[in-house]
């Protein structure tokens, strides 16, 4: 890391907690600017800031899904960039800060939940041959009308990768308040380790799966721009994760991590016909509606009729059934009479892109889960995840089976065998 | 009032300082629309928000004279605009914020201070086409860079104004905690009475002499471009004051009004030489400091020498020593030894168009004054108005005493007698 780069820096609510944690950042952005690198920084709201602001808008209002809100919202980024190119002036170095305006990270006009559409690094530059950090305000953007707008919660992970992508920077440093990305949830599995590299898919699976340090958005973006992302904490110099392009080595590690989900509810439809067009009946009104549905699964017909089982988020159940009671009364029944739903459960799952290449991984896993008597209710694959359904107070020890059980409690070296 | 009009609203930190009178502000706006009008709504920081921002600051730099600085203060008010908007909403209006770089209020580049230099009225306009209430953040602007600037206090008077100018909007309702603008403080002197009509140059006497109910900018753009100000409570829906292009019947009423400030300091600097230039000479590096001088008085000279008396701002009375002390020790002596300072006085002023016309406004306050025993220390006029310095612990009695003396505690039409 001597040779000079460009670095962007991104870090989140609680880095920027206090002016105390603000000035922290302001020496690691100057150390790293002292070290010879154009330093970019993207910067979250302090940390409880944007709830505070939605909780204003609360009492007038329950959707945040509007343009007044975004401009609301976005002050909190606003108020950390200036705060942050401060404290970097007042250790004697340059600083600029930029709104999503200002560095024109121009956006598509979903409020709330906009997409970023192109950046004009421009300025940026400008502010580095100036000899200047660049503060960049995370989490917000402007539309072709220039009305602000906000990327959704996590949003600043975007932006940080997206300002990277657009300088062509050598890195993204996702700041955050633990060390790293995890084989498991440390606080649930004590033998978890850090991952020191993990492939941008698999990264993916274990972010969409439950693992909150890192948004998933910005992972596509990184994987899509090629962005290097370290993820690492704001309070140490240790090394964290480095999320990057798959490497062949990569491929000898068979499972990288094991994540739960305890925010999914099932539902289950009995006695539906089992015929062609069934499943897209019920599930058109439900994406109609606005919910997602993760796993489906429908079972073997034995005399012409069926059961679909599909899990949802469980803020979404009431609504999915009235949903369906609503639009499918002759599958569902009048008043939903063939419709089960269970909030009990957990969704358990391994990943690893070595899975591609290792057939037993699967056949594995049942095996550990069978040997602690945790029964699976719903299974569900993809190239390089396995998912199971079990009842959510099985979680921990689902959990803490998977992880030893292939090994993540040991180095990577000594983890190939399985 | 029953015409269409243009109507231009502002309302400050109080009327906005919760969920609750943000919806009576809503409530405001579109009681006026109702009527016919168009209504663009100019609103501060909800109370106590810029003065949070400010101590977050403060615990980085002291200076808020800063690009970054207005980065963060200008958030206050772009809170408050989304909350508006979202506000009419929710009683079933159409309304659109607008932030200062999207209406363009193009300024120039002093941070904390900029001055407005135009406005670019169209987006307002369209918002009025299509039903809307547009919702005007004060206080910001941006500069020809994009910067964010802002106005410094009382800054969202001076949006309101030019806001209505750039509209030619019928009249600026001024909205603030008080019913409109008195002949002297209420809270001194219980006989003071609402003011109905007022002439903008009593009205910017009133202001600078301390009566802090506009902001002196706002009433000298409101003269300059002939916009009628109607200073009002947000809490009632009586008439407040009209602050007017002068009328021929104000002459009438010799005076209008009369205020206290207490927040200067006298210097004085004795036994100087009575010679061209010497004021020139003690001024300059003052003025080169950044003190504003008020009041200069300096006396008949009897042997060659003079003394000199003048009064600065209070926090400013230590500085201004200083200067003085290290450029003119000449003449103040190298250890300021000529130099006497005063900090327990207040200036004491009436002010009235109709002193234009009517001797002897001088000569009873003076009388006034003297019935009294309060001696007056220094003596300064304008043609709308004369100001005195009296020791501090006569504050209130000089205030009553000349305002029931030159019968304000008295409707207009019986006040002409004097």
């Amino acid at each position: 890391m001597s040779a000079a780069m460009l670095l962007v820096q991104k870090y989140g609510g609680t880095s920027v907690g206090t002016i105390e944690r603000i000035t922290r950042v302001a020496e690691r952005c100057l150390a790293a600017q002292r070290a010879g690198h154009d330093v970019a920084v993207v910067v979250s709201a302090m940390s409880g800031e944007t709830n505070r602001l939605l909780k204003l808008v609360g009492q007038i209002q329950d959707d945040p899904n509007d343009r007044e809100v975004d401009v609301i919202v976005s002050t909190g980024e606003q108020v950390s960039v200036g705060l942050v190119a401060l404290a970097i002036r007042k250790l004697g170095g340059k600083a600029r800060s930029f709104l999503g305006h200002q560095v024109k990270i121009l956006t598509d006009s979903a409020f709330a939940r906009a997409r970023i559409v192109s950046i004009d690094a421009d300025p940026v530059r400008a502010a580095f041959r100036d000899g200047a950090i660049a503060v960049i305000a995370g989490f917000q953007g402007v539309d072709e009308g220039g009305n602000i707008t906000t990327l959704g919660r996590g949003g600043s992970d975007t932006t940080g990768v997206a300002i990277a992508a657009a300088l062509g920077a050598d890195a993204c440093e996702i700041y955050t308040d633990v060390d790293g990305v995890y084989t498991t949830d440390p606080n649930l599995v004590p033998t978890a380790r850090k991952i020191d590299r993990i492939s941008y898919e698999e990264m993916l699976e274990l972010a969409s799966l439950g693992a909150k340090v890192l948004q998933i958005r910005s992972v596509e973006l990184a994987m899509k721009f090629n962005v290097p992302i370290h993820v690492r904490s704001s309070f140490s110099e240790v090394e964290g994760t480095w999320v990057v392009p798959e490497e062949p080595q990569m491929e000898h590690v068979v499972v990288s991590g094991v994540t739960v989900a305890r925010d999914e509810a099932k539902i289950t439809v009995s006695d539906i016909p089992d015929t062609a067009g069934v499943a897209a009946r019920l599930f058109a009104p439900l994406a109609d509606g606005g919910v997602v549905v993760d796993m489906i699964i429908q079972n073997a017909s034995t005399d012409g009729t069926t059961d679909l089982t599909f899990t949802v988020p469980s803020g979404d159940r009431k609504r999915a059934v009235e949903i369906l009671v609503r639009d499918c009364g002759e599958l569902v029944g009048t008043r939903g009479e063939r419709i089960v739903t269970d909030d009990d459960i957990c969704k358990v799952s391994v990943v690893g892109v070595g899975m591609r290449s290792h057939a037993g991984v699967a056949t594995r896993m049942f095996q550990l889960l069978a040997a602690e008597s945790i029964n699976i209710q719903l299974i569900s694959t993809s190239e390089i995840k396995i998912s199971v359904v079990v009842g959510k107070k099985y979680a921990e020890l689902a959990l803490r089976t998977l992880h030893d059980g292939f090994n993540l409690d040991r180095p990577p070296a000594e983890r190939t065998a399985l």
